[in-house]
């Protein structure tokens, strides 16, 4: 499936460190990372999905794809600014965030709306989305989360 | 100034009340609402400016402007979905919050990151926000901040 | 009913005067012009709608609604570029253009894919458009061609 | 490179065999076709250069990505109606129309407007286009063009 990471653009090493074993850790199990493209834990997300073999598309805010972090494999540009964030939850059958500001809450809020299952790792204390505490709980929680989706729309 | 007010689609009576209040005192000190245009808080607030005569703009996530509440004097169609609630807070110099849920919630975060003042009655607490306890000091605490905005940018 | 004008964003003196007079006839008529909020026929079709005390939407490809030209009496916002040219003709019941490059030649496209009448001055001659020699032509057009649909609807 | 097809969605056996060719033949040279992700001219187009091994984005009108033609490897949904052809030719370095009504039209303007190099197969005869007979043909010019392009920014 695909997976949404959102966190913030500016970010230390240990979130750093966070994001890159979310990356490794849905591309060994297979799923697509979607982004925003740029860098914090977007580029250390898709750094981490590429060291395993993993796909990385990238929803830019820009119109010049050249914009993207090196670690994206399908960098689209929108030339849309802000309004990018709700195709970037739209695209993933769910979301994880990692730490952020504004910007990830404006993500998180739309996933919500969208009906996309969110986890949450050190970052916004919301309702409606699951706090995880590692990048294999925040794997495990949207995989079933997905999984009961489907289940129940049958 | 332009005040956006976002907020519930679906609530009950008392929230009703609240925005339509602050409906009317933002036109009584002769600013403009900005909404998505469609039912719950977005029709209470514009009903409250047109009572007092104010003008309310509508940015609607339809590609029909029929679909705007009947208190809305300018809609705006869109046609783009959740995303243009990343519109309804960038025609606004400020945002109120009025209770609400996810589409709220990404509204504040699309505000903030805009650089936007947001006030919040009975909604989301967002680290960013000023919690207010009536439509009265949403609008002082507004009006304030831009003020301060446009004398810091001089 | 509220007519979309589009056209070049450099223009000279004898296009200039075109989209002056068509914003006042539209004016005189009672239409709201809406236009992308930009220079050359965006303003002049605004500065003639204003001297006859009509109504003016600028729908913005930038983020700053302080972009709108002089003219405008509700500028909106939308940070998205070119993509915002399908608001413009989607926010008119029609639309008229006059002279223009590949910026309008892209908007008659998106009038027409979205079903809207279009009258054409001096501008790209294209299936489905009327071409029509005056200002005061274009606008009977467009009123003919909406009150058609609006009839045929019923 | 990646190049952006555009065309009808409802096309007969005749065009439907000319995008397959150029599917074929894009993938052929190793580049990326990006498209609107529907039928017609976007369908045939995917399976050509499925066919060849190639890569196929389709960006949606849409907010699903089911929505996207059995050919696309990457499908982006947008859930922008119109205003996504936009994002169709942004995400080209250069452009090939083939057939098309309106829609087509808003393309070929809306990549013109972008300074994307434009051939055009049976389709709208547009200043700033090429017009070419076959689908190596296109596929030669949009090369050419591109290649200058590249060369004239150093």
């Amino acid at each position: 499936m695909r997976v949404s990471v959102i966190g913030g653009g500016s970010i230390g090493p240990e979130t750093a460190a966070v994001a890159e074993t979310l990356g490794e850790r849905l591309a060994e199990r297979g799923h697509t990372v979607v982004c925003g493209g740029l860098g914090g834990v977007m580029a250390a997300v898709c750094r981490g999905a590429r060291a395993t073999g993993g796909e990385t598309i990238g929803i830019l805010p820009t119109d010049d794809r050249e914009d993207a972090n090196p670690h994206v494999t399908t960098p689209i540009a929108t030339g849309m600014g802000h309004a990018r964030n709700a195709l970037v939850v739209m695209n993933g059958d769910a979301a994880v965030a990692v730490d952020g500001a504004s910007g990830t809450l404006s993500e998180i809020g739309l996933a919500l709306a969208q009906g996309r299952p969110v986890a949450g790792l050190d970052t916004h204390v919301v309702d409606g989305i699951e706090t995880v505490d590692s990048p294999a709980a925040a794997v495990e929680h949207v995989e079933r989360a997905v999984d009961r989706d489907d289940t129940g729309s049958d």
